[in-house]
């Protein structure tokens, strides 16, 4: 195995993920903490990573190239958006230089459909699709990139020619946390109630337009009938990502395979719902894919020369 | 003008609501106050309530009527449900008494579905049918109550057949407050706009299922195009209503006459709505409607005899 060559840092709103890795792309050292973008806007970015470098005893010289909310207006230096169609090889060219550091540290851009129609923004995601496809993927894709906000992606011809971003996961914590739910919900343990949740998928996928009833009944049937707490936390999750498949597949040519981009339980989670809908699916690891998408990054411009020749 | 009669009491969840009447169902004096379930619960019912008594200086043997969260379950002295189909005057046959007062204390009862397939519970809106309505409503009526849980209900035969609640208010709440929303909306002024709130609604109601993308839209548009925060307040408010809206009306006669009991800003937020979707509507003030659903039941209850034969 060789020596170090670089380290690739996904830098997000809540988490911090950093990996020392060698020319090949083998992780020799990794390090993680929830000093996202906003931790370390107060505590500074530079002494953020530096400490982590550090930790691992990462040499003077060696590059850093980051993906995330490290590049967002609000973060350490603005790295702006590649505009769509955004061929997966231009994110390379947008990444931002930071400057006044002792090392060479890159930060790379996100993508921006400016549609007014349709505007949306992504920001690490871009590197995920990076590393699930590729520089310079030949093949059409559908990718769902769920999460806080999920993503929804077209890619043809190498390039993201269209998305679209559902708030799935920040609509389910605010709904459980911060309304009426949160008393249906509350305790709920770490086991999944599958049925609940592919019942509720079902439902809001065939009627969408009754999401903010569904999520109400959840209410209802426990002051009437009872039900456990996963039972109800797994309803509001099933409406919540029901309603984003039902926006995505309702139309869609069932035969067509789509690509989940996902790790942990909300893996667990879509994979339940596509199966539920029996959506053909391939499955691979958000994290991997991210790590992937840096090496890929990080080859391009410090390896190949393509990008500094 | 007659002397006082009784008292009329509205108290919901966050706000507290009391009128002195006469027999001719004319407001004498009236209270208001945030001492609503949550805050009485804390302070004590009987005492919240003798303080505003007092206040008017109400003789010690007018008896007291009371709907809305105060027959909850965490309430004063819970009243129960009456369940669908549900007559308008079922409500007065459930309505409880309150024992150890010195006064005669009555609290009306919620109406419950016990449809496992379609739960749903109200309470305090079925005393504004009574009073938009009247005990024994010959005609059939579809009616919209918006609120933090909007109510739709169906009246036939002089009895609430079936209804739905949305958790529409509350969702927007927290969409503005707890999620990355809050950033569009910070400091938005007290006008409408309307153009936003329109547009808003007219593309949920003909898209229901992309909902979680139309809310993430709001963020993206201020980031890429800015605009101000009452135009992105407006389109988070339209969207969610515009969904509300799709699942009651979508496939409904649309020459059918809605009754909407609202009052105040989410009146006219909704009347734009169904002018929006050429909906033809009745409008009939909340406030108004359950003052003269309490004057109803106090009338069958203490005047007629009705009940206490």
């Amino acid at each position: 195995m060789s020596g170090p060559s670089y380290v690739a840092v996904d830098w997000g709103t809540s988490s911090f993920r950093l990996w020392l890795m060698n020319a090949g792309g083998q992780v020799l050292g990794e390090r993680r903490s929830d000093q996202g973008m906003t931790a370390a806007a107060k505590a500074g970015f530079a002494s953020v990573l530096q400490s982590h470098l550090d930790a691992l005893g990462v040499p003077a010289g060696l590059p850093v190239v980051i993906c995330g909310m490290a590049g967002a207006r609000q973060g350490w230096v603005e790295a702006g958006y590649i505009d769509t169609p955004a061929h997966l090889s231009d994110i390379l060219k947008g990444a931002v230089v930071v400057s006044g550091q002792a090392r060479e540290i890159r930060i790379l851009p996100g993508i921006a459909q400016r549609d007014i129609a349709a505007p949306d923004v992504m920001r690490g995601e871009e590197t995920q699709l990076l590393g699930a496809l590729g520089l310079d993927p030949a093949d059409a894709a559908d990718v769902c990139m769920p999460g806080t906000h999920s993503k929804w992606v077209r890619v043809r011809g190498g390039a993201v020619a269209r998305f679209a971003t559902f708030m799935t996961g920040e609509l389910f914590s605010a709904a459980a946390r911060d309304t009426i739910l949160s008393h249906a919900v509350g305790g709920a343990g770490e086991t999944i109630d599958s049925d609940a949740f592919g019942a509720a998928v079902a439902e809001a996928f065939a009627a969408p337009a009754l999401a903010a009833n569904l999520l109400f009944r959840v209410r209802a049937r426990q002051l009437l009938f009872g039900g456990s707490a996963e039972a109800a936390r797994e309803t509001i999750s099933g409406t919540l990502i029901g309603i984003e498949l039902a926006a995505n597949l309702a139309e869609r040519e069932r035969a067509t395979r789509v690509m989940l981009i996902a790790s942990g339980r909300l893996q667990r989670l879509y994979q339940i719902a596509f199966e539920r809908l029996s959506i053909p699916l391939n499955v691979v690891d958000a994290e991997e894919a991210v790590r992937r998408g840096l090496a890929n990054a990080a080859a391009a411009i410090w390896q190949d020369g393509r990008i500094n020749a």
